[in-house]
C-alpha cells in the first residue's frame, strides 16, 4: 500500500500549513493586480487538443499531458483533450472566442495550475501554479509600464525587499547585432550566447561567440561593452542604427514611466536577452537577492495571440514564478493555524455544542474533542496537538457550578468562569482585549 | 475559427464577475469552515489511475478521464494517470499516504475541480467544482453532528434562508424493512423505490413496490406510513426492532445535538434513502425553498475509506452542491466590480503613473487608459465601459492649473481639484466619507 499510496509522480499533496500558505501568497498577488484593473480569468483544465499542439516547439508539444478519446473511442487508444500547459495559450484561446465581448484592451490575471510531463526533480514539478498577467489590445507604453508596477507592488506585497528589474528591448537587441557587425545569420545564435553573460565569465562568452562563427575582434568588443555593466557604452553604439535607436527610445519611455518606483529597482540592461524570441518590444527580468534565477519575467509580445490561434492583437504581460517564490520563503509561525479555542468532553454535549456555536459566531476556531476517550489528561494533549489557544473544561463540578474552566494552553494557568460568561469571556481573551 | 475557439464541450470559461462571484461563495464557505476547526487539503488534479478505477463502479468507470502515458509509451495508447472524479478518493488517498502524521481525527475541507466525461447538458458540466467537508478517525455522534452544524452554517452565510436537513440513519432503513416484514432479498430494492417518495405519489410507490415482489398489503402500509408526514407513526414500527431502535437512538442522539440550530432546519425523515449504499450510520439531505433537487448531503460512511483503498477508519461528512446553489442564485449587482477611479491620458503620463500609484496604495482600483485615442469623450466612454465610479481629466488647462478635473460617473458632475489633493479627495470619496 506504501507505494500505491503516493500522489502520482511530480505531484503534490498540501496539507493545511501549506495550502494556507499558498492560498496567503496568491490572495496577495491577487489583491494588487486588482488595484490595476485587471480582472481575473478561469479557465478549463484541458483544451481542445488541437488548441494546444504545435504552440509550443517540438519538445514543448512532448511534455503535454493528452487525454484518452471516451467512451467506444476509448479503445482507439487517440486522445482529443489535453491538459493546460501554459496560461498564455488559454488566453489567446478565450480572446479568439469572446472578441469583442471582452472590454478593449482586455487586462487579466490568472492564477492557476499548469501541468508539463517533465521529468520530476527537485523543484521541478508536473503539476505547478502560474500567475500571469497581460493586457491585450494595447499598443501604449503605458501597458508596458503598468505590467512592471503591478507586479512591483505583487512582489513587494509577497515580502520580497531587494530586487530589480532588468529591462531591455528587442529592438535595441537587434540594434546591438547591427552596431557591431554581427552577420544576419548569426544574430539568434549569438543572443543566446549573449544571455548567458549573468553566468558565465566574460572570456567564456567571448570563445563561445568566436566558436559560433563570430569575428574575434567583433566579440571581444561587444562582449567587453556588455559586461562593463555601464550601459552607456552599448548606449553609444545603439544610437548608431535606428533600430538600435528605436530600441533606446522604447527603454527611455519604460524607465520614465516607471520612475515613481524606489530608486535602483529598474535597470537598462543591454545583456539582457530573455530566451523566448515571440517578445517584439520591451522585454524584463527581475533577479532579487536570495533568490535563484529570475522571480519574474515578461515584455510585449504583439504577434502572439494571433500566432498561438487567436486575432492579431497587440499584447505585453508578465508573469511572476510564484512556486519559486514560495520555495524560497521560510514558512512563518504565523501562517501555521490552530484552533482558538479546543472545547474537551466529559459529558454534557449538548451545552458544550451550544457554546461551541457561540464562540464560532463571535468569529472564533473552534473545536470540540471527537475522540474516544473520557480522560482529560487525553483531550488536553488533543488540544495542544490542535495548537489550541485556550482549551474549555467542563466536567462534573463545573457543570453543577454552572461554570466552566478555562486553561490558556501556553501557561497552563486555568480559571473558572460562569457558563453564560464563557462566550465572551473567551472572545475578548482571543482578540486580545 | 469561431468552432475552433470554444472551450472544450462540457467545460466553462468564467470571466470577471463569474470569477468572483464563484470565489466570493468559495471563501464564505472556507471561512465557516475553518471556524469549525476543519483543514484545507489540495490534492493533485490526477492520481495514478490504479487509485481511481474499481472505486465508483462500472457506470462511474466509464466516466473517468483517463491520460495518456507520456514518451516513448504514448504510442502504446495506454493510460497511467487519471483526472480526479470526485475529492473522496483522493482523501482516502492521503488517509493512506500520511497515516498517524495527520491530525486525529483528520478534520479537512476540499473544494475544487472534479472531471467527469459525462454528457454535457443543461446545468451538467464535465469540470465543476465540489465542496467537502469530512472527519476521519471518530466514532463520536459530535462528529455527525458538527458535519450537520458546519454545512447549515456555510448556507445561511451562502445567504439560502429557507432550508432543511431531512434526516435518517441506514440502522433506520434496516429496522424498518424489517418491522414491516420486507424479505431480505427484496430490501435493496425496495429502499430505492422508497426514496422516490418526494417526486413520486404514494401510489405509484406502492404499485412499484408491488412489481418489484413486496405483498400489496406490506407496500400498503409502508407507503401510508412514510407518505403521512408524521414521523410517529414509523417510528412506533421502529420502536419494535433491535435494529429500528438503534437507528433511532442514532437520530434521536443528532436531533438533540442539533438542537441549537433554529427551530425546524432538522427533521426526521423516515422515507429518506440516499442512493448511495456507502452509508452505515446518520444520514441526511438538504431541500431549500427555490433550489432544485438536495443542495447538500452526507452521512456517515465507516466502511468507505478501507474500500478506497485507505486504513479501516471510521468517517462521516458532507457535499455542499455548490455549483447548483451559485446556478440558482442571481448574480448580484454587488458581485461586479468596476473601476474606483479611470483616469484619462490626455498628456503628461508621468504625473498620471505618480497619482495612480497614490491612490493604489490607498487601496482603490484604478486603471489607466491605454487606448491609442486622444479624444476625451471616447476616454470617457472607456470609463463608463470599465463601470467606473470617478473619472480623473487632465488635459492642458489641468496641466498649466495644477489641477485636475474630477468627473463623478453616476451624476455626471465634474469638479477641480488641486493636484496634490486629488489622491487624498478620491480616496475619500471612494469610501463614501
Amino acid at each position: 500500500m506504501a507505494q500505491a499510496a503516493e500522489p502520482a509522480s511530480g505531484t503534490r499533496d498540501f496539507l493545511a500549513d501549506d495550502v494556507r500558505r499558498r492560498e496567503r501568497a496568491f490572495t496577495t498577488v491577487r489583491e494588487v493586480f486588482e488595484r490595476y484593473g485587471f480582472d481575473p480569468l478561469v479557465t478549463p483544465a484541458f483544451e481542445r487538443l488541437d488548441v494546444l499542439t504545435g504552440k509550443y516547439g517540438d519538445e514543448g508539444d512532448k511534455l503535454i499531458f493528452k487525454i484518452l478519446r471516451r467512451g467506444e473511442h476509448e479503445a482507439s487508444g487517440e486522445a482529443d483533450l489535453a491538459l493546460r500547459y501554459d496560461l498564455t495559450v488559454p488566453l489567446a484561446r478565450v480572446v479568439a472566442t469572446y472578441g469583442n465581448r471582452l472590454p478593449t484592451p482586455y487586462k487579466r490575471y490568472a492564477l492557476g495550475s499548469v501541468w508539463r510531463a517533465d521529468r520530476p526533480g527537485r523543484g521541478r514539478f508536473r503539476e505547478f501554479t502560474q500567475c500571469d498577467v497581460d493586457t491585450v489590445g494595447s499598443t501604449s507604453p503605458l501597458a508596458d509600464a503598468e505590467i512592471l508596477w503591478a507586479i512591483h507592488d505583487a512582489l513587494e506585497a509577497l515580502g520580497i525587499e531587494q530586487f530589480r528589474f532588468e529591462i531591455n528591448s528587442r529592438q535595441a537587441l537587434f540594434g546591438l547585432l547591427d552596431a557591431y557587425g554581427v552577420p544576419a545569420d548569426l544574430g539568434g545564435r549569438v543572443l543566446i550566447t549573449l544571455d548567458k553573460l549573468d553566468k558565465l565569465d566574460p572570456d567564456a562568452v567571448s570563445a563561445e561567440l568566436v566558436e559560433r562563427g563570430l569575428a574575434t575582434a567583433t566579440a571581444s568588443a561587444l562582449v567587453a561593452d556588455l559586461a562593463s555593466d555601464d550601459p552607456d557604452r552599448v548606449r553609444k553604439q545603439l544610437d548608431g542604427t535606428e533600430q538600435g535607436r528605436a530600441g533606446l527610445a522604447e527603454v527611455d519611455r519604460l524607465v520614465e514611466l516607471t520612475a515613481g518606483l524606489p530608486a535602483g529597482r529598474v535597470a537598462f540592461t543591454p545583456r539582457m536577452v530573455r530566451g523566448l524570441d515571440y517578445y517584439t518590444g520591451p522585454i524584463f527580468e527581475v533577479s532579487a537577492t536570495g533568490y535563484p534565477g529570475s522571480i519574474a519575467s515578461g515584455g510585449r509580445y504583439d504577434g502572439l495571440v494571433a500566432a498561438l490561434g487567436g486575432p492579431d492583437v497587440p499584447a505585453c504581460g508578465g508573469s511572476i514564478g510564484i512556486e519559486r517564490i514560495l520555495a524560497s520563503q521560510q514558512p512563518s509561525e504565523t501562517e501555521a493555524r490552530g484552533l482558538d479555542v479546543a472545547i474537551t468532553v466529559l459529558g454534557a454535549e449538548a451545552d458544550l455544542t451550544a457554546l461551541a456555536a457561540a464562540l464560532r459566531s463571535a468569529g472564533l476556531r473552534v473545536g470540540v474533542y471527537l475522540g474516544s476517550s473520557g480522560k482529560l489528561a487525553k483531550q488536553l494533549k488533543w488540544a495542544n496537538d490542535q495548537r489550541a489557544r485556550f482549551a474549555v473544561l467542563y466536567g462534573r463540578d463545573e457543570q453543577a457550578d454552572g461554570a466552566v474552566t478555562i486553561r490558556d494552553m501556553h501557561s497552563g494557568d486555568q480559571e473558572r468562569i460562569a457558563f453564560t460568561q464563557a462566550a465572551a469571556y473567551l472572545a475578548a481573551r482571543v482578540r486580545g482585549d
